[in-house]
Order: C-alpha cells, then sequence, then structure tokens
C-alpha cells in the first residue's frame, strides 16, 4: 500500500518538496479527503472537488504565503485549507467554534483575504499587488475567480483599474460554466465560444490590458504547472483562463453540479445522496416564496420575478420552469437586478426581486436611488434574513432593518410564518403604490397546512397573539415563535407589530398607555434596527415608559447551526424566557 | 435675421416637422439658449453643450416619448429639457421649486427614468424593453451613456444581461474621454485605441454579443441621424460608439473641460470666468481633505489616497499632482475603491478612501464585508455629507449614519469644523486598528485660520461647547455652528458629541444626570440617525429624560440652496432657535 502523500504534508512547504510527478497521487488523496469529510459533516462540495489540481499546483510554484493567493467567493478553498495547516481540524468546517467555510485571515497566514460574497478577489489582489510595488517587494498576487463571479460588475472595475498598472498581479478564471447554478449572460456566452473555439478574434481580457492565456484543462497537473511557472516570469497583469469540472471525481457530483454544490450528508463510496424522509414537513420559506409566486403569476401577468444568480437558492426555478418568459435569473448582478426592476416597475409590470438579505447590501444605491426616490412599487423579497447558520459572518442578514429604515417611501414588512409570508406577496401584488421589502428567514418554517387562501393584510397592521398584563413584548417576523414559546407560562401581552415601517402607531398608543414596561424582540442588530424603531416613536411621542430592546449586539456573529447562535446572543426560548420572567 | 426655430418648438413632435437641414440651425439656437441661461443660473455645463447634436437627432429620428430615451448621470440632458416642454422654466434650472438639474419622472413623461448617480441607464432601459417585448409592443428603447459612467460596474452587468436578450434596446456611448474628470482605466484606453484605429480587431461589446457600430462623429448631425434611422430596423441588442467633445462650442468650456463640467457664472459672450475675488475666505472642506492628506502623506509613507472618479471634486487632486504614485483615481467604481483600500490595508497600507456619502452606497457592502468584519484599519471619508443643495434629492448625504451606525468595528466622526476634520485625519493615520468613517460637508467652512498644528483626538470623547442650565442640546458635525448660533441668547448647554460610534458614554451619563430634556441635532434622517444612538443609549441605561430629535424628516429633500433647504427641515438657525426657546 502507498504510503499517504497528503498526512506528510502540514504546510506549502512541504509540498513543494514532492517531485512534480507524485502531485497527481496527491490530487487524488486530497480529493478523497474532502469527499470523506463533506459527506458526513456537510458543506460546500463541487466547487473544492473542481480546484483539486489548481490549488496544488498554486501552491507548488508560488512561494505561499509570501506570494499571496486570494480565493474569490472562497467555498472552493477546501483543498487550500487542507494543504495550508488545517488539515487535521477540516472536520470541524463551518461548526461553531470550528474552521470558517470560507477563506479567513483570523485564521490563517495562508488566507490572505476573508471572502463569502463573490467578486472581491481581483480588487483585493491588485490592492495588495499595488503595496508590494511600493515596498519595492517581488512578490506575487494571484486572484482566482469562477465565471460566474467575474460577470459581476465588481470583477469588471477591478480589471478595469488593474488593466492600467503595472502590478504584478494573475488573475485566473476559473471557468466551469457554473456558480451555485448554470452561468448566465453574454460573457458565459463569449466563454463558451473561447472554449469551442467559435469565437471570432474578439478577446475582452487582452482589450482590457491582460497578457490573455489559455484557455487549459484545468485537470492536467503538468500542463497548469507548466503555465503558472511561465506566468511567473511575465510582468503586469496576466489572465489565465482555465477550463475545470465543478465536482470533478465524484460522478454524482459531476453530473448533477447543482445539488452537489453543497449537497449536506452523502455517502462517500457510492456518492448517493440518503433517500428523502417520506415524514411531511413545514415548508422552506423558499418554497413559499417560490410556489407562490407562480401561483400569483399565473393570476397576475404583470407580476415578474428576477434574482440574481440564486434561482435554486430561492426558488425562483419553479417560476423559471413554468413562465420563462417573466422569470429572469440575472447573475450575480445585485445593483442590475434591481434597477432593471426599477425599468419594469415604470411600465407597469411588478417585480419580485428576491435577493438575499446580505447579497441585498450590494445593491444599496439602487434600492435608493432607483426605487425609492422614483417610489416604483417594486416587491423586494430578502431571503435569508436573520442568522443564517454555518455560513457565518459573511452572510447573515443582520442589517437590513437599519439599512433599509432610512429609507423614505419603502414599507418594511416580516412574516411571523409562512401564511404571513404569502399573503403579503398576495397583498404586494394588488396594486401598491410604493415599494416593499419584505424579510424571512433561511430554511422550515411551522405550518405544514401553509397552502390556504389569499387574504389581504392592511399595511402599516400589527396583531395581538396573546394578553397578559404584565408585561408587553413586541416582536419581528419569525421571532415570534420564540416569544410565544417562552411566554407560555408568563403573564405577558405578546405583539406581532409585523411592519417596521409604516410602524402600527395606533396599536403603539394603547400598548404604551397600557404596560409601564415594553420589551422589542428581532432577529437583527440592535443598532437602528425594529427596537430603534420603537425608541423613536416613544420618543416623539413623549412616552416614558420603560423599554427593552432585545437583538443582536453590535458585533459580527461567527457561524454555527441556528440554534447555537440564537443560544449565543441570547434569542432563544430559554434565554427570552428568563428575561420575561425578570422583567414581569 | 432668421426666424428663432428654437421658440417654435414646445414638444419633439415640432421638431420632426422641421427639414433635416433646419437642424444645423436649430443646433445653433439651443448652444447658445444652454449657454444663456447657465452663464446667469449656473449648473452643468459642458456635458450639455457635447450631446446638442445627439440631443436633436434622437428626438428627430425616435418617436418620443412612445420610444424611450433614458440618460445616464443626466447633467447633459439639459438640451432634452428644453426640447421637452420645459424651455420657458429652463431659467428655474436647479433651484428651490424650479426643474431638476436631473431627469425626473415626475416632471415630465419624456423623463422616462429619474437619474443623478451614474451607469444605471443601461439596466432601466433593459427592464423596460423586456417590458415592452412582454406586452408585444414596439417602442424603442435607448440608453445614453457615456464613457466614464460605462466602465462603472453596474453598467457591465447591464450590458452582460441585455447581451443575451432580444430586447429592443439601443445602448449609445457619448464618449468622450471625460466624466467630470478625465476618463481612466484599461476600457478607457480600449476605447481611445479604437478612436486611433490602432485597436486591434478586438471588440468588447461585439464580444458581448451586441452589434456594434461606429466610432462616428457625435457632432455630424447627419450623419447621427442616418445611424439612428439605420440602427431603428436593426433588432435586438445594438451598440452605437459616438465621438463628441465636451463643452462643444464654447472655445475655453472645450479647452478646460474640467473646470467648465460646472463653472458657476460666466460671460455668455466670451466663455469668460469672472475674476477669483481676492478676498480671503474660509475653506472648503474639500480642500482641507485635499491639503491635509499631502501633509500627512509627507510624513507618513503608508498613506495612499483613493478616489472613484472626483479628484477635482473631493481635492486628491492635490496628492496625485505632488505623490502621484500614491494616490489612486480608479474612475466610477466605488466597490472597487473600498476593496482596493482594504486589500492595501492588509499589507499596511494606510488608505484614505475618499467618497461622497451618497455615493459610498454604492459600496455598502464591501465596507461591511471586505473591511468591517476583518477590522482593517481603512479610513473613509464622506465627502458631501448633509444637505447638498442644488443637485438635490439623489445626492444629499443624509443616510450614511444610519446605514454605518449599525456596521460592528467602525468608528464613525463628524468633525465641527475644519480643524477638527485635519486633526481626525492626522488622529487615523496614527496607527488605529480598525475602520473609521469621517462625514463633512459640501462648501466652505468657518476658519480662516485652520491651518494649525496637529493635535490628537481621542477616540470617542465628546466635548463642551457651553455651559448653561435649562437643557442640553447635543449635535454632531457641522450642525454645532448652527446650534451655536441659535443658542446664544438662551441659557442652554452645547455638547458636540463628535462620535456617533464609539459614543462617549462618560459624557452621557453626566448630561443625562444633570438636564431634564436633551435635544438632539443632525444634518441627516432622523430614522435611525444620531438621535436614535442617543435613545438606545437612554434606553440601555434606563434614563427617562425627555428627548427631541431633530433632523431631516422621512422624506427626500429635494433641491434649493443649502440655507433654503434647511430652513425647510427646520435646522436653520432661527428654527432651532425657536425650538430650544420652547424647550428651555
Amino acid at each position: 500500500m502507498q504510503k499517504s502523500l497528503l498526512k506528510q504534508i502540514n504546510t506549502p512547504k512541504e509540498l513543494r518538496l514532492l517531485n512534480q510527478k507524485d502531485l497527481t497521487q496527491l490530487a487524488k488523496e486530497l480529493r478523497e479527503f474532502i469527499i470523506n469529510i463533506v459527506a458526513t459533516k456537510e458543506g460546500h462540495l463541487g466547487a473544492s472537488l473542481g480546484v483539486v489540481e489548481l490549488t496544488i499546483a498554486l501552491h507548488y510554484v508560488f512561494n505561499t504565503p509570501t506570494d499571496q493567493l486570494i480565493w474569490d467567493v472562497g467555498h472552493q478553498a477546501y483543498g487550500h485549507k487542507i494543504l495550508t495547516g488545517r488539515r487535521d481540524n477540516f472536520h470541524t468546517n463551518r461548526q461553531l467554534g470550528g474552521i470558517s467555510g470560507f477563506p479567513k485571515r483570523e485564521e490563517s497566514i495562508y488566507d490572505t483575504f476573508g471572502v463569502g460574497h463573490s467578486s472581491t478577489s481581483i480588487s483585493a489582489a491588485l490592492g495588495m499587488a499595488i503595496a508590494s510595488q511600493l515596498k519595492g517587494d517581488n512578490k506575487h498576487h494571484i486572484a482566482v475567480i469562477g465565471d460566474a463571479s467575474i460577470a459581476s460588475g465588481m470583477a469588471f472595475e477591478g480589471l478595469n483599474h488593474a488593466g492600467v498598472t503595472n502590478a504584478n498581479l494573475l488573475v485566473i478564471l476559473n471557468d466551469n460554466a457554473i456558480g451555485i447554478d448554470p452561468s448566465v449572460g453574454a460573457l458565459k456566452m463569449y466563454l463558451t465560444n473561447v472554449k469551442k473555439g467559435t469565437q471570432k478574434q474578439d478577446n475582452i481580457f487582452e482589450a482590457l490590458n491582460f497578457d490573455y492565456s489559455g484557455p487549459i484543462d484545468g485537470h492536467n497537473l503538468d500542463e497548469v504547472i507548466k503555465e503558472l511557472e511561465r506566468l511567473k516570469t511575465v510582468k503586469g497583469p496576466k489572465f489565465l483562463h482555465i477550463i475545470t469540472t465543478k465536482g470533478k471525481g465524484l460522478k454524482q457530483a459531476e453530473a448533477d453540479q447543482v445539488k452537489y454544490h453543497a449537497p449536506g450528508k452523502f455517502d462517500a463510496k457510492t456518492g448517493d445522496l440518503p433517500i428523502k424522509s417520506t415524514q411531511i414537513q413545514a415548508p422552506k420559506y423558499q418554497d413559499v416564496f417560490g410556489h407562490t409566486i407562480v401561483e400569483l403569476a399565473k393570476l397576475n401577468k404583470n407580476i415578474v420575478g428576477i434574482t440574481p444568480a440564486m434561482p435554486t437558492g430561492s426558488s425562483l426555478k419553479y417560476m423559471m420552469e413554468q413562465i420563462p418568459d417573466r422569470a429572469f435569473d440575472v447573475g450575480i448582478a445585485e445593483q442590475h437586478a434591481v434597477t432593471l426592476a426599477a425599468g419594469m416597475a415604470t411600465q407597469g409590470l411588478i417585480p419580485f426581486c428576491n435577493i438575499y438579505s446580505t447579497f441585498l447590501q450590494r445593491a444599496y444605491d439602487q434600492i435608493i436611488h432607483d426605487v425609492a426616490i422614483q417610489k416604483l412599487p417594486v416587491i423586494f423579497c430578502l431571503d435569508r434574513a436573520g442568522l443564517v447558520g454555518e455560513d457565518g459572518a459573511t452572510h447573515h442578514g443582520v442589517f437590513d432593518l437599519s439599512y433599509l429604515r432610512c429609507i423614505p417611501n419603502l414599507i418594511i414588512f416580516a412574516p411571523k410564518n409562512e401564511i404571513e409570508l404569502r399573503n403579503i406577496m398576495y397583498t404586494a401584488q394588488l396594486g401598491l403604490k410604493q415599494p416593499i421589502a419584505i424579510r424571512y428567514p433561511r430554511g422550515r418554517g411551522v405550518t405544514i397546512d401553509w397552502k390556504q387562501p389569499f387574504s389581504k393584510i392592511e399595511i402599516g397592521k400589527g396583531v395581538t397573539l396573546n394578553k397578559g398584563n404584565k408585561l408587553a413584548v413586541l416582536s419581528i417576523g419569525t421571532m415570534a415563535q420564540n416569544v410565544s414559546e417562552a411566554i407560555k407560562d408568563l403573564n405577558v401581552s405578546h405583539y406581532d407589530m409585523r411592519f417596521v415601517k409604516p410602524l402600527d402607531e395606533n396599536l403603539l398608543h394603547t400598548i404604551f398607555k397600557t404596560y409601564g414596561t415594553v420589551v422589542t424582540v428581532e432577529d437583527h442588530t440592535i443598532k437602528g434596527g425594529f427596537g430603534s424603531a420603537i425608541l423613536e416613536f416613544t420618543s416623539e411621542n413623549g412616552y416614558k415608559n420603560t423599554i427593552k430592546t432585545l437583538g443582536i449586539p453590535d458585533d459580527f456573529v461567527e457561524q454555527g447551526t441556528l440554534a447555537e447562535l440564537q443560544e449565543s446572543v441570547g434569542l432563544d426560548v430559554e434565554s427570552l424566557k428568563s428575561i420575561f420572567s425578570e422583567l414581569s
């Protein structure tokens, strides 16, 4: 039996001591290692399998960490983590207290830049490369970016700047024709033509003043190493186009690349996914959105759906399958998605623009400048609002209420369950005269029988969920579930305010006249969020009640299960119960 | 004497009745009309002079407003406004209650999309074009975008999507090699090569699947009309590259395009600018920034300066002239600017990233994801924070405190005068271990003798400006000036809090223990701003004082002089005085 090479490698220095002919064996071991651990511990599989050879070649050719390697998005960096001292911790990937699912500066000197959101690598690497120039050192700076990520505007901005510098920057396009879902857009079509040899003479990257080479086979270690060695000697901005297969080396992952992006647990030997439980469960909020928009769009021909590169994640895929001419995947292009929606709304269409809360940060100006100022009735569906779990600090959707609440003309709503999500979607398409943001969490709701007939929700109306007389608790969104459980044995009133904007001022006047102490609960940062809106109301109206605002403290929250994270910030049922008891 | 053609045109319909041979005369009249009015009423001059022929040709060839015309940024739309029913109101341009300096939907049916920030036109036009497709109508949709604006990532996202649709979209690149300052970047270099005929075979826009034509002379009316007529018959996404001269027709405006972008008053006959007053004035905050960064950068070799396309507006131009290798104009690329700064900061450089408050909205995710999570000590200088005056609703910097305050790890500071701006810049580069945002207004300060020796500001420390005993007023930034004047004859305490984050909690405890009533004053929206931060402090600490938060109400503020706008929102000295009197 052959000795394991992988076990001998604790840093890339040891990798660089291997003979080049042994690297194929190392690639095989690395791939197996990733498959074996992700099969039981879960995580992002396909992307890391696709860059096993590239990862080895980069650390083999370049002098990491002196030479600086930036992985765009970063869910393809498992091989990198394993080869840079984290092999024995890799089983803690994405767990509370474990290593992050993404490169992270505080975790390793080999992680030169923290990532999670896409398309940042070229800008970051260029910043490092310019710093090297100013210091007069000879480091290499390598950004590895996928074909879905390079189509985002920010990546273009980085290329546009880099092309007029003489920075020592190598951009490697890892072209596998897929992000989480298949890539879209004119650039993707162009890249496909390049690969097929049918692209005419136009080379976008040469036109942007990069020294372009490729496309080469990203799974051919010798070819990749040879080309990287050559590129080490080329001055200025360089662009290497490599072709890889997402999920490479696991048959099922190659065949169903969307499902095996992050497949959950699977059989490491066969690659098979577990048979789905036939147990009836409450739906994912994503599927409530996805099925409801189809239902509504069949009734209202003006409805269109837009997603920036998340048809599967958001479940807009159902509409894309059933009503393809009115459902748009625009790629990783949140800015464009929002202004496209605004343009459509000027013509009387009713756009549901579905963007994860954390990614809507990318389109903040467009919400203000293109939608809200013009009072265009775009319906924003903010998926994965609140804590998202294992993706960690880069992905929690915990700033949206603060960054949206200051925008005039915007309605902000958070459903407490699946039925309210359906009903607010129904309400929003009835003819709102202004934009609305609807925020809902990642994952399953609580209602098996969620497909109820539609019913209209009055804008700006909260509801009373429980009457007690010691204390009033005001919650927003699905936090209502935790509060309901927490007050079971307490004599506490519970109001689901539903609208963060406009607030239900009538209800608030009643509450503040009735209760001495009021507690607000939100799965969102305390700074500027729902609780602050309530404080502003009391200040405007001269109420002097005791108010306690519960939410996420002013720190970035790391990864863990949702339950673990809620407990860590004091929003779990037990923590809430103890606070309510103390106050009542 | 020839009869005026311009006076006969109240709508483009009348324009379309003219003989093509008369259009040259009309162009002459339109140019003179713009020059005459802007000479006395001020406004954006150069951009509109450059597109006189294009504007006439577009309305002549296309059936506006049925065919839909979207002007990117929009400060080139004066000719469009004059030809579409606003000739006789044009003298009210940019004034309180007058017409907007930018296209605005509520102003005219010919203004199909409100603009102000750059690079939105392709996305908006595509949204309209897709709506037309769905409705089965045959409208044309034309986005006119400059070469500086098309280099921004958002424009690329729009092109990337449009290229794979068969929408009836025409993108016209108005290539004059300048935005407000000269264009930069690889795309600009590419366009220059195209114009010179030295670009090889690569055509970026054809590679993105557009039907490309040009470059043609944008001042040759016959040529432009002929090409537009041809393009009307071409299906799918089309791209026309025209070459124009910014400031065309006014010698000085052609010669000094930066100065004549928005020259203020000038002599309509000669084109000359008035001789600068020799009276000693307090400096612009912009120049305080611009000179101070040069001063600091000479002392600290790690300092770099970054501006996205505003070297003149921000006054980073002084550093670009004196220390060119450490000062970067990255073009209209706010997202890239911030992440570039983050990349530089990882290498120990100290980046001052200067972005207008309203444009920082474009880089919101990058502040959170690339800077704050990693706690990188990037120094954000938020120019034109607060109300900006005549540019109006799209440009006021009145949301920054709300959208920044929720971000962990970020320090937020607002200087009350020029000396504090200098001193916080000095303090920030001494070795902060986290990012800081420094917000300051557009225009002149109050201190003639501003170039004082540097002195360190303690992070998180407010200052007492006046002691009284009836009332405590807490102000932030240059609002301190208005407050100081307003309390002159009142027995009121005045605290300049300086830091919105972290708050000076010691000082606040003293204040809330001393005064029954506390008033906060900020040139920022009340929702989620500085006042809310104070409310959060009181809620956390159980204070029940009476608190009044003064700031900008929850509405978009239109254009006017700064004095007019302050009065309209109640932040002028008189309004403040009357509120303070009432409360004390």
